[in-house]
């Protein structure tokens, strides 16, 4: 019990790193720290072979048809797929002449960072008016996530939409990065194109397949087209090509993997309540507790082999994720048990 | 016999694309248009579970340290990882500040493709003398493949070395790509960390694995350091990291693969030439055929389902990789064979 503290890590992940500083947690360690689908996508291994040649380019027109479709957006030559959206996030600066990014927090680190890594001027807005009012600053581009992460916190499709048109009357845009979104309406897509409009995609989350680095851009055929140049030739390798093309046409399983996280997350729901933990967020794939206790609670759950998400810049605040299976759920409802107990 | 022509494609690959104005040849098409080994590492795939979480820092720092050894730089801190070279080249206009780029050509057409997108003037010059001239005009960025692609032109290492001294000293880079270097001695990676150098290592083409995307950068740890915060997180994916830290660490399969490739290319070499075909260029991998019939030929190989590399601004080039099995070898014998007979 007199473990020092880990450094908190950039990102979700990074288990073994934590747990290093817990070396009598009980194993296996039960992952709860990222938003990802603990019930992957069943994918089938190709052989070997697929590896020993460069992707054509027809395979990867075909991934962006699958991903069209998928996504709702009406021509493939409006998708620009990619190793992963943080490859795409890291690639906005160079597509998108700003001054300044406005970006609503808290959300995914990311979006600061390649802003400021391209010497652009980062303003942090936490409310709806603010950054409403930076929207037709010229010069500004608007950063927002939908449903957000970490809080969960779902804007409507239309409220974005018309601020998509101030955006563009002023000659900005409108990034509305939807990571989290496959299992909700609320998306942008549909309204696209549209000349201030670019959004964003991650196959890895919602099929729960992170390790394969695939992501999606989505935007005006003539974006699309500059920003595919820029990513350059072969992005994507080929087992997120057959991976992705197989199973953004499986609308059967999406189905269903939407049907299953929204049990799970009102199973989590249930289990935090029973502990008398306040909780808010509307993403099926992770719930955000707030609570002042977090670093202890988070130290808690480390104890118990259950790593979760804290952060730096908000101490009341822990994200869980979904736990994968029977087992999974049996500890993080055990562990909280105690934790009520001892509160 | 009266196909269309097919346009000539950007990179090499692209095979089923090209041979659909070949209906009546014969299959499966041989694809010698790249300069990849056509004897792959042997690579034994994972668990699909490992796709479901994402990559550790401790994967990818290990990744490193196993490019570092087998590429021979002392320290992993001077590595990048990526998806591929390619995402490297289209990175390298963002580390490197210059208001032009010079570019010996002919070579790979991606690294003159990335500056312009960025809007730096380029320079492509094609003589030692010129090359060596600009790299003291301050603010240019000098670029060159060593071994080149696709004529092979291999320059000693130290050379290459003196001419980055002379680019240190005018505050300019000089960037190498070793996409072909494996093979070879003339490497200039035991010369990091240098001021003035820049190194770009391929993985794909000498392990036989292009699909797998992953590309290396390697230059002083400051540099490097700097990389890595533009490519931003889990650059590679979790199949990548796999593969890659075994067959980096494997020198036996590399030795091995290094003394079959020299023997198919002697072999190629004495199949041109009694094909009466003058061929010039150092890498085991490729070799660059030269006759003013190259279109012609090339349209010959494709009727007989060989698909080989033509060039458009170069009517006289032909790069032919190497045959992987017998099968393919006795198909260009025949092919060549018809192609003398005919001349």
């Amino acid at each position: 019990m007199h473990e020092a503290l880990p450094p908190i890590p950039t990102h979700g992940g990074q288990v073994q790193e934590i747990m290093r500083y817990f070396p009598d947690a009980p194993q296996p360690f039960v992952d709860l720290s990222t938003g990802i689908n603990p019930h992957r996508y069943p994918l089938t291994l190709p052989s070997p072979d697929i590896f020993a040649r460069l992707p054509e380019a027809g395979e990867e027109d075909d991934l962006r048809a699958a991903a069209a479709i998928a996504y709702g957006a009406a021509d493939p030559a409006m998708v620009v797929s990619a190793p992963g959206s943080q490859s795409l996030i890291s690639l906005l600066p160079r597509l998108v002449t700003a001054s300044r990014a406005c970006i609503w927090e808290p959300t995914y680190s990311g979006h600061a960072t390649a802003w400021q890594q391209a010497g652009v001027e980062v303003q942090q807005v936490s409310d709806w008016r603010s950054f409403e009012r930076q929207s037709v600053q010229r010069g500004t581009v608007c950063i927002l996530c939908n449903p957000n992460n970490p809080d969960g916190r779902l804007l409507p499709a239309a409220q974005l939409r018309h601020l998509a048109d101030r955006c563009a009357s002023y000659g900005n845009y409108l990034v509305v990065d939807e990571a989290f979104a496959d299992f909700h309406e609320e998306t942008l897509i549909p309204a696209l194109p549209h000349p201030a409009l670019i959004v964003l995609r991650s196959f890895g989350k919602i099929y729960g397949l992170p390790g394969l680095r695939l992501g999606f851009l989505l935007t005006s055929p003539d974006f699309a087209e500059r920003a595919r140049q820029f990513v350059g030739a072969w992005p994507v390798g080929s087992l997120a090509l057959s991976v992705g093309r197989q199973a953004l046409r499986d609308r059967e399983w999406l189905q269903q993997a939407h049907h299953i996280a929204s049990s799970a997350k009102r199973r989590l729901v249930g289990i935090l309540e029973q502990a008398y933990l306040q909780h808010e967020g509307q993403v099926s794939l992770f719930t955000l507790v707030i609570t002042e206790d977090a670093a202890k609670l988070w130290t808690h759950l480390c104890r118990h082999g259950i790593v979760t998400r804290i952060f730096n810049a908000h101490h009341d605040r822990l994200r869980i994720g979904l736990p994968g299976g029977e087992e999974e759920w049996a500890r993080l409802e055990q562990a909280l048990y105690v934790w009520r107990d001892r509160s």
